[in-house]
């Protein structure tokens, strides 16, 4: 490395450090607000938020760190790896922000901002209206984000394809570019083929299970529990799949997730309710993924500002691995079943541990996104994906999209919400932005693919059934997570598998699956 | 107004507003660290926090404020009262740190940082060698920010008095300036005597009150409870007492406290033992008065960013009056006792009102402060002062805490730790300073004087019973409450008294309380 490019070097991690200082604290800030922040309290501690993240945008806004940057990303050759990466990845954030003034991002930051607040008074009160005129503000400064880009730097970053959505004429433009911002590299043609082959495949298999005559008793699952024996469910999970409680901890909140404070402070939530108390379980298992995926990340990553490169198709992938791969599998079940019969004798009483099996991978179409099952949930990622391009190319106004929600899921699963609450409300992610959701479903088609190559490497059924995830965990961060922040999702995948990505093995999964339990 | 004295104005309410931002995060990432944060992220997080304050710090130091500021406090005549208030507060502010360098306050506070998480492990090993060093590092912190002061500032400050402590050669020089960062204008001798006081009328008393006949159940207090049976108690109390659950949250921490997050965010922590449940009731009813005090405060003190200048003893003196004066008074008794039957029927199953009353009201000399009754309290206090003029004068090393710790409690009330835990270790004050503890003291002193005024004027017993705390609330808003931020605490007990500083009203109530309890 030539001095010059080491003085670079060193200045653009100078900064990082101070920018990861108000980083860190503004992601306390917003962890905060979705666990315990009062309601009332809400607005100003998002405005301070906003503060935050301005401040590090300020700093990546210097002229002097700019040049700096665009020196190492143009010296990118003479970098070790890490560097490297990390010099990649800033030059990415700086072409996709490089028209957006100071100001410009804290009135974005703040639209998003207030946009929570607005939801969770929404949702509370269960009435879109509330939320509708925030959402707007969001929609807008999602397009307005977009339409600042340059689409040369755009072409430039994802390397050429030609697909028509990438035309900045195109109706689908905007979107793609914002499923390209968590997904690096897909389009929008790409996705919108991929959810047609699904939805080819899994519309007739839902039919035939809805059609079946196997009878799966769910009625001990709603049984009533109290939080207190759904807290030693969660701490006995969390120690199973290991979770380590010194480098995190768990709190409840409206929408569970994961929160990565710092190398040693991965948070995750749950929500306890009383009468359906897998819920709880299998949300600390989804989020004790993601958290394992940040745990056990190499130690270099930290040291070399590179921890960010993960896509959340890449971080569903695993989370849902947890979660469903594995926690909804018959060894997974075989090992919990007699806790889970110790903590809830009332609820588990005569219930045999092929019930439970069965109870638990039951499919039900419904209404709740995160409460659905493992069959069902691509539709509801179908039905927001759909939703979404009609949002974002102007198809339909923000007033009517209580009414296209309550259409799709009428069309994809037969039920209709009777309130927004249990509708438009539940999720929160349309109040950051658009274009989230369809990296669920990616994940669950790249677990599909990796489970597949590791099967060939491990006893995993073995593994689980035993308890021994630091098998599983191991393997996972040899080869999912090790290079996960430094490669694309295409070229990552192919790493791991060796493949191209690929729908199949999750659809095979799934039918393997579901026709053997509901004997098709 | 004059313009230009309107212009430093303005400029300075703008830089206070900034740096509240920066405040208001750090305080966020402290409670956060004292209440959820796991135990390897903590040192990251307290890095953060002393970042955050050094940016607050910085913009305070700013040539371009410091000027302004001078200005306005040069020109306070031409303020209205709050504006003038604030530029009184900021001048102190000033005056004490003035020679302390921006670095140099960075390490102060990564110190005390530090110590936290130092004190937080050493607490949980129970071993008082993990924290020597830390603790070492404070007392040496806070010795060299006194010895960076102006002598003379400090006089101006507080108004000449004639105590030896007050001239800069005295052995107990740096120990009284402490004192008076957290209780103004009073001096090492004023609280000497006060405590040479309480000694005289209490040693005899409490010798009397462990020789008496009466005999106190107390078998039932330490019945197993569930932590979900002490939250429903918690909710109970918290709503009679009037708490805003729509501007504050509680949750729980090692140690109780209240934290003021912003204007609508007041914090309440408690812990849950499970053979104590009378310890989170009154815990909660304690942080409950601390944040009923900033709940109810007049709201220009925000506008004019003088929110800060309540003392610490002025603040335990609400949330002692609410947590004794009226917490474990008969009246308060009588209006709980129903609900608490309810609430812990297997604990109070035969247990009568009268009981409940003087089990609540027990005088036990006990090692825990937190835990300890009203009766003895004041002795913990005195040992913690006592040990803290020895350490910061230099008449015991820091190796030798733990020992004269033994000997006091030994001394005072004939109990002695047998380990650090529950000796010198069981507080977390040490670990950002020394000077506190007698603020305790004082508060209880205060609300014994108010109360004797505002018994005159409302029917407190009456108010109680019948749990419209609206009422109490109200009088110590309007009389209390409302000049606390605007008044040195001399003129604010005057102002609400019409009398002096004198420990005798509460030294009364506990004689007239106690030896009607212990038939002396």
């Amino acid at each position: 490395m030539n001095s010059e490019t080491k003085k670079n070097l060193d200045f653009v991690q100078a900064v990082l450090k101070e920018a990861e200082m108000y980083a860190h604290a503004s992601r306390l800030l917003t962890y905060d607000q979705e666990t315990i922040c009062p309601e009332k309290g809400m607005e100003e501690q998002g405005e301070i938020t906003a503060f935050l993240q301005n401040q590090v945008f300020k700093l990546q806004k210097q002229p002097k760190f700019e040049e700096a940057m665009l020196y190492i990303y143009e010296h990118r050759d003479e970098l070790e790896e890490f560097d490297r990466v990390c010099a990649e990845q800033l030059y990415r954030d700086y072409a996709k922000t490089r028209n957006i003034t100071t100001e410009k991002q804290l009135e974005f930051s703040r639209i998003m901002n207030k946009a929570f607040v607005d939801w969770s008074a929404a949702r509370k009160a269960s009435d879109f209206s509330m939320f509708a005129d925030s959402l707007k503000k969001v929609r807008d400064a999602n397009i307005e984000m977009i339409k600042l880009r340059d689409p040369k730097d755009m072409e430039d970053l994802n390397g050429k394809k030609n697909a028509p959505s990438l035309d900045p004429d195109n109706k689908y433009y905007v979107m793609g570019q914002l499923i390209g911002d968590y997904e690096r590299g897909i389009t929008i043609e790409e996705l919108d083929e991929c959810f047609e082959h699904c939805k080819e495949r899994l519309v007739p298999l839902l039919k035939k299970i809805m059609s079946s005559k196997k009878k799966i008793r769910t009625d001990f699952m709603h049984k009533e529990v109290t939080e207190e024996q759904q807290r030693r469910m969660t701490d006995y999970l969390i120690s199973v799949i290991g979770y380590d409680l010194t480098r995190g901890a768990y709190s409840t909140s409206e929408h569970p997730f994961t929160d990565w404070m710092g190398k040693n402070d991965i948070r995750i939530t749950t929500h306890y309710y009383p009468t359906d108390f897998a819920a709880s379980m299998y949300s600390i298992i989804h989020e004790g993924g993601h958290a394992l995926f940040e745990m056990l990340q190499p130690e270099e990553n930290y040291d070399h500002f590179i921890e960010g490169g993960k896509t959340l198709g890449m971080h569903e992938s695993v989370s849902r691995m947890y979660e469903n791969r594995l926690g909804r599998s018959k060894s997974f079940i075989k090992l919990i079943y007699p806790k889970t019969c110790e903590i809830f004798p009332e609820a588990m009483e005569g219930v045999s541990e092929e019930e439970f099996y069965e109870a638990i991978n039951v499919v039900e179409p419904s209404l709740i996104r995160t409460e659905s099952d493992e069959f069902t949930y691509t539709f509801h990622i179908i039905i927001r994906y759909e939703i979404e391009k009609e949002i974002i190319s102007g198809d339909i106004d923000i007033a009517d999209i209580p009414r296209r929600w309550r259409e799709k899921y009428e069309e994809y699963l037969g039920v209709s919400p009777k309130t927004d609450r249990e509708g438009v409300l539940q999720d929160v992610h349309w109040a950051s932005g658009f274009g989230y959701f369809p990296t669920y479903s990616m994940g669950n088609m790249y677990n599909a693919m990796y489970y597949n190559r590791m099967k060939n490497e491990i006893d995993i059924d073995k593994a689980v059934e035993s308890g021994d995830f630091a098998t599983i965990n191991n393997w996972m961060k040899e080869n999912v997570f090790k290079k996960a922040d430094r490669l694309s999702p295409a070229e990552w995948i192919k790493d791991i598998t060796g493949r191209d990505f690929t729908a199949d093995d999750f659809l095979d999964y799934l039918e393997e699956k579901y026709s053997g339990l509901y004997e098709l």
